[in-house]
């Protein structure tokens, strides 16, 4: 099911500046027996994306409304949410009077394996580098063609994921996912203040570690520093954690930091009820 | 007038990579008394941006087709086609039997001031950085959030383009359009290797220059450099050549090699007539 400001289709306008630019933001969520997981952090990281690029997020109301009615038919599904600045003529400068677009898109979840929680995945690295581009790094904009092209890099489906590096060759992200290593018992995790998009999840995993009083670093982390670590995970909304078991030549177990997260991250906060 | 895949539509579907991850490149051409300027050029250039992200671009008939059609809506007007890869569910990873959609947009020609061209135009330099990605540098692709944040920063009628830097201080292009500067009689350009679109206008310099052994230098240009130029201009396919008249406390008179140069670029290569 799709719905775009408030009506069911699956149809925008090509003036849409979401299709033109790419002039918008998005989510993308689970939802477990109609409810949706993290709902009030996804919301709030809508709000502060839709900021960063100067977007009116339309109203909490709005979107909850919609995000419901998705889960009410993928109750178990994905439920993504796409804010554009909205309709534009020509141009990169929008009217002042321009609304937002919102898209709610209810899908079946993705067909992950289950043994990638337990047992761990293999992973790469992409020759794509993540962009740097300060102003946006951080926020899950609709310019995601360097995710594409990375993602584009390899067939194997006994790869699950791909790690992206800055042009420095530091580690960055997945291509769908946070990072985090474990380096003599402290968590830690690339800095991306100049590229890179910074998920609910690893938010969830940095507010736990301070909390719990977990070492944490949030740094460059160079692809040799990283391939040296005693652990090593990627997480995201829809698959969790997922430790990293192999990465070319390097082998490693699930260890006992990526599996205590791992059990965090499962007891998410549960959002209103469909 | 909008044209999607053959049919007069303005709608496409929310799962079109063209709006979710910005998957996609495009052109904005000039018609003139129905004719395509410059048309074979940016057909190339739509050919070889595709290839660079690996779309596979419509065939030349198929696209000329709409694009005449849409001349003879506006003879004088502007046309704008638009190639992404296609239809997706969920993920960065497209399927394998992916058919792009091509979308072709007639509309009305921007009512740019006519004196732009002769007495130059009022620039800024914009804090918006261009974003840093060898993979995508030179290619018009959907992901246009660089711009349209840097767009933003002003609102003053009075100026015309604001210039983009990398995030090393050197210049790279304007909002909308591409930047040379003259230093003592030879004609410099930014290197557009790491970031920035390569504009068919552009292209069209270079050859010329090239053509009549006019010194010509593509190259990093520190902002810094480009204030101490002799003459500097912006260019697109809309526009054609604007003298750049003011920069910040900088004033220049329209130089000689850009009147030159503004001359060549409005013998556009004239294509079909539609």
């Amino acid at each position: 099911m799709v719905i775009v400001n408030g009506v069911e289709t699956d149809a925008v306008s090509v003036r849409d500046r979401g299709l033109t630019y790419g002039d918008g933001v998005f989510r993308t969520l689970r939802a477990k027996g109609g409810r949706l997981l993290d709902w009030d952090r996804h919301y709030h990281k809508l709000v502060a994306d839709c900021a960063r690029i100067a977007i009116t997020c339309p109203p909490h109301d709005e979107i909850a409304t919609c995000v419901a009615q998705s889960a009410r038919v993928e109750p178990d599904g994905v439920v993504k949410i796409i804010v554009t600045r909205g309709l534009g003529l020509r141009g990169y400068r929008a009217a002042e009077n321009t609304s937002p677009t919102l898209i709610v898109i209810a899908s079946a979840a993705p067909p992950y394996a289950a043994e990638n929680r337990a047992r761990g995945v293999a992973v790469r690295v992409c020759k794509t580098p993540a962009s740097v581009q300060p102003r946006l790094a951080g926020v899950k904009t609709l310019n995601r063609l360097d995710n594409v092209l990375a993602r584009m890099e390899w067939d194997d489906p006994g790869i699950a994921e791909g790690l992206m590096l800055d042009p420095d060759g530091n580690l960055i992200e997945g291509t769908m996912s946070n990072v985090f290593c474990v380096q003599d018992g402290t968590l830690c995790t690339p800095s991306l203040e100049r590229c890179g998009v910074a998920g609910v999840q690893r938010d969830k995993i940095i507010e736990h570690a301070q909390r719990e009083s977990i070492g944490l670093q949030i740094k460059a982390i160079p692809l040799t520093e990283a391939l040296a670590a005693d652990e090593m995970f990627v997480c995201n909304s829809l698959i969790g954690v997922w430790p990293v078991a192999r990465l070319g030549a390097k082998r490693w177990a699930p260890g006992a930091i990526t599996r205590a997260l791992a059990t965090v991250l499962s007891n998410a906060d549960d959002g209103p009820r469909a």
